[in-house]
C-alpha cells in the first residue's frame, strides 16, 4: 500500500454511515444504564466530607436497619489489597496502588463506604445513616504547599510502594538534560515566564455506570462504561483477590469518556458488592458524584525559559512542569511525561530540559483526559513562540515553519523519552504541519485580518492568534490489539474486537478498514466490541491508540481472511491463488472474466468443499507512535472596558493521515477543539477553603452548549503515514491541545495584555489589560 | 496419539463435573423461557383441526380487535416462500419445502395462523376469534392406504419440488441390491417378517420456546431452544427473505432435544411477528403443541426376509422399510437411509437388498429423533438374527459373534450408501462389539440365566434377549465444526464454539478435549456456546456428531494455541521450540529444569514482550463416521394372565471408543436406553379416526418416569477410535437401539410369542400369548 493508491479507496477515506447510528439515532442503543435485571439491588457511596482524615471509628449498624438494604461494606470487611486503578499497560509505573476502602481519606469525594438496597432510596438512606467518627488531618490543596518541607503527608502508608518522594508528596518525578554545554549562551533573546492550567472535568453526558452480576455458574458478570474491559478485569480480580477466569466484562455503548472511564475506581466497589450480597448491584453516578469522584484533568504550573537567535532559531527550550494529581496518582508519570515528549519536540531545539514533578494534594484526583499532558504543555511552548517571533520581529506563522520538526527527522526528546519513557528512537514519518499551516492561512485569511487589525482604535478590539502542536498514535511497544474476523453463509462477515467504541465512531473506522480489505460495503461488516469472553484482547480506548493500533491489527486479520478466501476461490475457479484479488465482493481471476463471490466461497468452505470455516485473529503492536499535527488559528473580539471575549472565528486544521473516515475526522475534531475553547474560557473546578468542590453542576460549572459554541470550522489536511493502517494516524485528542494558545494568543494580539491562566474568564482579562494598559 | 497414551490421560476420561453444573443444580441456569425482555409480546399459533382442509376464507378482523393484539399473520400476509426445515447440510435432500402458512393444511396441527399480543391471554383470545372455512378434503393415515392409487394427493402444490411421486404420496425412496445371482440360493432357512414401529415424541421436558427481537440496529436477534443455531439462521434468512447478515441466532440452556430441536419450524413464525410487530415476541410451545406440532419419530412397516445357512452363514438380507413422514418430509430421505446404512452393515451378509420408501399422510410431522432410522431398524434385524439362531440350533450371542462386522473390514451397504449418501468407502477402525457381547454375558449372568429359565412353570414367566446395534459419529463430510480458543493473563482459556450443549454435556466433553491439550483442570477453559455472531460455524447437535466432529475441531484448535504458547515460552525461556513441551500448565523444557507458566506466557504475550493474543481458530470435517457398538441385554419377567411385564435386569453396554466424560457418556446411554424401554414398553401416539391425537398429555402418552425406570446398568466398553479426538465415538443416541429387540426377543424367550409391534402392552403381549399358546 502506497500513498498513490489513496485514490482507490473503495470504503477508507469514506463518509460511512456509522454502524451504529439506527440504534443510536432512534434512542434504541443500549447505554450501560439502559438494562436492569430481575433481583437487582442499588447500589450507593458514602463520600468522604473532608479532605484529609483519619477514621476513628465507624458504625453501620443504623445503616444495616434501614428497609431493604443488604450490604454495607467499609474498609473493616472488604479485602485491603492494593491494587493498580489505572488501565494503562501491565504493570504501569503507578506511583501507588490503592485499595477499594482505607481508614484513611485524602480529598472531599474519598470512598468511605458502600451500601447495596433493594431501591435507590432506601440505599440513600442508608448511606446517610452510616455514622462516622474523622480525626481531621491538616490538608494541601496547592502544588507548592503540598512539596513543601513539613508539608502533611498525603500518602504516609507503610506499604506505600513507588512514591519517589512521599514527604514532600511528590508521586512521580522525570529529569531529563540534553545539552551541548552552552545552556543559552547561543541566545540572542530568553524569555520566562509561569502558565497555570486549572482542574476540569471531561463532563461525558452519561455518567459513570457499572452493573454487575453473577451469573449461572458463579462467574462476576461485569457491564459497566468503560473504555477498558480488559483492565476492568485484571483490576477487579486484583481487588478483590477473584481469579481473572471468574470474570467476564463487557462494553455496551457508551456515551464518551474522553479518559475518565479509563481508569477503574467503580467497578471494584459494585463487585464487591455483587460478592457480599450475591445479586446484580447497579450504581450511576449522579453528576456530582462524577465531578468529585471520577477523575478530572490535571492542573499544572509549568515554568518555560526559551532562547532565540534574532535571526529565528530556537536554541534553548528549558520547561519544568509540576502537577497537581490530586490524592492519588495512577497517571502521575505518564501525563507528565506525555507533557514534555508531545510538545517539546514540535520545535526542534539545540538544548533540552525537562524537570517534570506530580505531586499528591487534598483535592480530586486527575487521570486521563483527552490531551494527556500536552495540552497542559502546548499552552506554554505555543504562548513562547509567539513571545520569541514578536521578540526577533518575525511572523509567528514564519517562525514557526522555520523551527518545526520535519518528515524523516528524529528528536532527541523522543529517543530520550520515547511515548511514556520506552526509550523509542522515533522519525517522524509523515508530516502535514506545513500543509495545515497553509490550509488555515488561507481559510481563515490570516493576512488579510492581519493587516485588518494592525490599528485599531475604541473599545471592541480584535486580535488573531495561531498555536500549533501534536499527539501521539497509542503508546509503541506498550498498546496492542487484537481482531477476529469470521465469514458468513452471505459473505458477510463478523468483526469481533475488543477495541471500544466509547461514542468515538470507532466501530465504523475499523468495520471500514476490514471492508476495504474484503472489497465488501460497510454494511457487510458485523462488529461486535467489547466483551472479554468473546474478543481477542485489546488494551481499550486511550491514547489517540484505536484507529491506529487496532486498526492495523483488524487490517492484518482481514489480510489473513482474505487469504483464505483467495485459497478457497483458487479451488473453485480452477485458477492459482497468485492470479486472484478480490475486487466488490468478488475473487476475481488476473483475466478478469473467471469470478465467483464471496457467497459461493462462504457456502462452499462452509458447507461443501474442504469445509472449514475461514476465520482468522491477527494482533498488532507499534513501535512508533506517529504523531498527527495541528495548527489553529483564532480571532478574537476583546470588550475591553467589560473584559468580555468573543471567538469571532475559529480554524482548526489537522492532518490524520488518512481519515479513514473524513465525517468521523471531522467530528473529533470539532468535539476536541469545543473541548478546548470551552476549557480555556469557562470550565475550572472550584474549591472552598475546605477543599469542598462548590461548583459540583452544570449550572455552576459552565462547559460550552450548542448556544455557546463559536463557529468552528475543521479541515482535515491529508498526509499518508506508512505506518498506519491505509495511511491513518490518530484525530481524537489533538484538537484540545490548541484553543488555550490560540486564546492567549489573539488576546494579546487584540489588546497587548497576556494571560497566564486559564479559563480566560472576562475579569481576568480585563485585569490583565488593567495591568498591562490597552495596546495600540 | 496412539491408544497406550490413554492410560495418560489428564483430564480426558475423567469424571470431570460438568462445566455448567452450578447453575444448572442451583436452577439459576437460563433457559429460552427464563428471559423476558422490556415490551415483550406473546405469540401464539393456531392449529389446523383438520387432517386434510383447504382454507377458503380466513377471517381475522375479529382477532384484530382483542385489546393488546398487535398482529394476526395468516398465508395472506406473511412471505410465501418455500424453505427447507430441516437442520442438517446445506442444502440437504429435503423433498418438500415448506411455506410458513399455506392456503391448505394437511395434519391436525398444521399451522394455520399467529397472533402476537401484549399477554398470553390476549393472544389466545385473539387466536379463538380467527374466523376460518374450511374445504375439508379427504385425508390418509396409514403408510399403505397414502400409496395406493387414487389416494388423496397431500403436496398437490403445483412448485412443489424433489417429490418422487407425488401422486402416491412417495416424499423419498432408495433402491439397493447387491448380490452374487443367487438370492436366497444358499440359504437353508429364511425368514420374512414384517415389522412395524409406532408414532412417538421426544418429550424433552423444555417445551420449543422462541424468543426474538430487533436489536438496537435493526438486526433480528432469536434466542431458541435449537440444536442447531447456524441453521436457524440460515433457514429464518430465507424463509422471511432477510439477509443473513441481518440475524443473530443464540442458544441458551437447552432443556433437552433428542432431535426434536433439530428442525426449525417455531422461529421463523415469531421472526415474521416480530417483523410485523417491530416488538420482541416470544412463543413457549404447550406440551399439547410439542406433541401435535413440533416434530415425532417416523412410524416404519419394515418387511425383512433373511437367509442363513445351517452352520450360522447369513446369506441374504432384504430389508424392505416404508417410513410414514406425516405431512411435510425434510428427513424424508436420510432417515429412511440410515435406516439401511446403519443396521445392515452389522453383519455382513453376501446378497443385501434395501428398499426405503417414505410416504407423506395427513399427520404430525415426522424428523429427527434419536436413533435416527437406526431404531426402527435393528428391531427387525435384531429378531430376525435370534429367529435364525434358534432355527439352526445355535446360541443367539455365538450367532452374532459369527457374523458381526469386524475392525478392518467394510461392507458394500456403506460403499453404497454411505452415511446419508455420500458414497464414503468407510472401513471399520474400531470395534467393541465383541468386548461389548462379553462384558454384557458376565454382568448380566446371561448363562445361569439362560440355564434357569430353560424350563418354567406357572403363569409368570421369565425370559431373556439380547439384541447389538451400531450407529455412526457424524455425517461424513457434511457436518463441519469449528472453534476459537484464546488465552487470558491468568493462563485459563476461552473456547468458543458453536458446538450445541443442549443438555448432553457437550460444553464439559468439549472443554476436557481442549483441558487436555492445554495441560490445565477443566474450569480453566471457559466456554461459550453458540452464537452465530461470536462463535464460528459448527452444524450443530445432531447424528451424534458433537463429541467426534466438533471434539477434534476443539482438539485442532488447541493443538494451534499450544503451539503458540511454546513459540512464546521458547522466547521466555530462550529454549528450541522444539525441547519445549505443556505438562500441568507450565512449558517445560526437555530436561524438565526450565519451565513457566501458562500465565507467564499469557502475560508476556499480552502485555510485554512480542506482544499478540494467542488465539486460533480451526474446522474438522470427517470423512467417515466410526460407529459405536452396542449390547443389550434384557431379562423380563411376563404374566401370562394378564400380559404384564416386568423388566428385571437390564444390561446396557457400549462400545464409544474412548469416553471423554465417562459419568457424561454413562449417562447419555442411561438415557438412551431408558428412552428406548420407554418406547418399548409404553409410549405412542393414539389418533382418532379424523387424524387427532387423543393422548397429546402426560396424563394419557405414557413415558417411563422415575418410578417406572427398570434395573438398567450401563457398562462403557473401551476402545480407541483412531479419528477420534483422544480415540471418542459416539455414544448419545445408540443406546435407544436395543430395547425394542431385546425386550422382543426376551417376551419370546419366556413366553415363545414373538411381539412385532411395540409398544409392548399388557394386551398386546397377551393377544400374542393367547395366539401362540404358551411356550414350554
Amino acid at each position: 500500500m502506497s500513498s498513490n493508491e489513496t485514490a482507490n479507496f473503495k470504503t477508507v477515506n469514506k463518509r460511512v454511515t456509522k454502524v451504529d447510528a439506527l440504534g443510536l439515532s432512534c434512542g434504541k442503543a443500549e447505554f450501560a444504564d439502559d438494562i436492569s435485571i430481575p433481583n437487582m439491588l442499588h447500589g450507593k457511596i458514602l463520600w468522604s466530607p473532608h479532605a484529609h482524615a483519619r477514621i476513628k471509628s465507624i458504625d453501620t449498624s443504623a445503616a444495616e436497619k434501614v428497609p431493604g438494604v443488604k450490604a454495607v461494606l467499609t474498609y473493616k470487611n472488604v479485602p485491603a489489597i492494593r491494587h493498580t486503578t489505572a488501565g494503562q499497560g501491565y504493570p504501569e509505573p503507578s506511583p501507588y496502588d490503592s485499595l477499594i476502602f482505607d481508614s484513611k481519606v485524602r480529598f472531599v469525594g474519598d470512598k468511605v463506604a458502600a451500601v447495596a438496597a433493594e431501591t435507590l432510596e432506601a440505599a440513600t438512606e442508608a448511606v446517610s445513616k452510616i455514622k462516622v467518627e474523622y480525626e481531621i488531618l491538616p490538608a494541601v490543596f496547592s502544588i507548592t504547599d503540598a512539596m513543601k518541607d513539613g508539608a502533611p503527608v498525603i500518602h504516609d502508608e507503610k506499604d506505600a510502594k513507588n512514591i519517589p518522594d512521599p514527604k514532600h508528596n511528590v508521586c512521580a518525578k522525570f529529569d531529563l538534560d540534553i545539552n551541548d554545554g552552552n545552556w543559552f549562551k547561543n541566545a540572542d533573546y530568553v524569555f520566562e515566564n509561569t502558565y497555570h492550567t486549572q482542574y476540569a472535568q471531561h463532563c461525558a453526558l452519561e455518567p459513570h455506570t457499572t452493573l454487575a452480576w453473577l451469573d449461572p455458574n458463579g462467574r462476576l458478570f461485569i457491564r459497566t462504561s468503560t473504555q477498558v474491559p480488559f483492565h476492568v478485569r485484571r483490576i477487579v480480580a486484583q481487588a478483590l483477590n477473584i481469579p481473572i477466569k471468574k470474570i467476564r466484562v463487557m462494553k455496551p455503548r457508551i456515551g464518551g469518556g474522553f479518559g475518565s472511564k479509563q481508569e477503574i475506581f467503580l467497578e471494584q466497589v459494585v463487585s464487591a458488592l455483587v460478592l457480599a450480597t450475591k445479586q446484580p448491584v447497579k450504581i450511576e453516578f449522579t453528576r456530582k458524584e462524577v465531578f468529585i469522584s471520577s477523575r478530572t484533568r490535571h492542573p499544572s504550573m509549568t515554568k518555560l525559559k526559551t532562547g532565540v537567535t534574532k535571526d529565528g532559531v530556537i536554541t534553548d527550550m528549558d520547561m519544568e512542569i509540576y502537577i497537581n494529581n490530586g490524592a492519588y496518582g495512577a497517571h502521575a508519570l505518564t501525563v507528565m511525561m506525555c507533557a514534555g515528549s508531545h510538545s517539546l519536540p514540535l520545535y526542534q531545539a539545540r538544548n533540552n530540559r525537562f524537570m517534570g514533578r506530580t505531586v499528591y494534594t487534598n483535592l480530586p484526583v486527575a487521570g486521563a483526559y483527552r490531551g494527556y499532558g500536552a495540552t497542559q504543555a502546548f499552552f506554554p511552548t505555543e504562548c513562547q513562540m509567539d513571545m520569541m517571533a514578536e521578540a526577533i520581529g518575525m511572523d509567528p506563522i514564519e517562525f514557526r515553519l522555520k523551527n518545526y520538526i520535519k518528515q524523516g527527522e528524529g528528536s532527541p526528546i523522543f529517543k530520550a523519552m520515547g511515548e511514556g519513557g520506552e526509550g523509542v528512537e522515533q522519525v517522524i514519518t509523515s508530516c502535514g504541519i506545513q500543509k495545515c499551516i497553509e490550509k488555515g492561512l488561507q481559510e481563515f485569511k490570516w493576512s488579510e485580518k492581519k493587516k485588518k487589525y494592525a490599528a485599531q482604535t475604541g473599545t471592541k478590539r480584535r486580535g488573531i492568534g495561531v498555536a500549533c502542536s501534536m499527539q501521539g498514535s497509542g503508546i509503541p511497544e506498550v498498546d496492542m490489539a487484537s481482531a477476529t474476523i469470521k465469514i458468513n453463509d452471505d459473505g458477510s462477515f463478523n468483526l469481533n474486537l475488543d477495541a471500544t467504541d466509547i461514542g468515538t465512531g470507532s466501530d465504523t473506522v475499523l468495520a471500514q478498514i476490514a471492508a476495504e480489505v474484503l472489497t465488501v460495503p460497510t454494511d457487510k461488516i458485523i462488529v461486535y466490541s467489547s466483551d472479554t469472553d468473546l474478543t481477542p484482547f485489546d488494551v481499550g480506548a486511550y491514547a489517540s491508540s484505536t484507529t491506529f493500533i487496532s486498526g492495523n491489527a483488524v487490517r492484518k486479520t482481514a489480510m489473513l481472511v482474505r487469504d483464505m478466501i483467495i485459497k478457497v476461490a483458487s479451488s473453485i475457479l480452477n485458477e492459482k491463488p497468485e492470479n486472484l484479488r478480490l475486487e466488490n465482493g468478488f475473487a476475481v481471476a488476473s483475466d478478469g472474466k473467471k469470478k465467483c463471490s464471496l457467497a459461493e466461497v462462504a457456502l462452499s468452505s462452509l458447507y461443501f468443499k474442504h469445509q472449514h470455516q475461514i476465520c482468522a485473529t491477527a494482533s498488532h503492536t507499534a513501535h512508533t507512535s506517529p504523531p498527527p499535527f495541528a495548527a489553529h488559528f483564532a480571532e478574537v473580539e476583546v470588550d475591553t472596558e467589560t473584559g468580555e471575549l468573543k471567538v469571532l472565528d475559529y480554524v482548526a486544521t489537522v492532518d490524520c493521515g488518512t481519515a479513514i473516515n473524513p465525517a468521523l475526522a471531522e467530528g473529533q475534531n470539532d468535539g476536541a477543539v469545543m473541548n478546548g475553547l470551552s476549557y480555556a474560557l469557562c470550565e475550572e473546578l472550584e474549591f472552598n477553603s475546605k477543599g469542598a468542590m462548590v461548583n459540583p453542576n452544570f449550572r455552576s460549572y459552565r462547559i460550552f452548549t450548542a448556544h455557546d459554541a463559536p463557529p468552528v470550522r475543521s479541515f482535515l489536511v491529508p498526509t499518508y503515514e506508512p505506518d498506519g493502517p491505509f495511511g491513518a494516524k490518530s484525530v481524537s485528542e489533538i484538537g484540545i491541545n490548541g484553543p488555550i494558545p490560540a486564546l492567549s494568543n489573539a488576546i494579546y494580539n487584540a489588546t497587548g495584555a497576556r494571560l497566564f491562566n486559564p479559563p480566560f474568564t472576562p475579569d481576568k482579562i480585563l485585569r490583565a489589560i488593567k495591568e498591562k494598559g490597552a495596546k495600540k
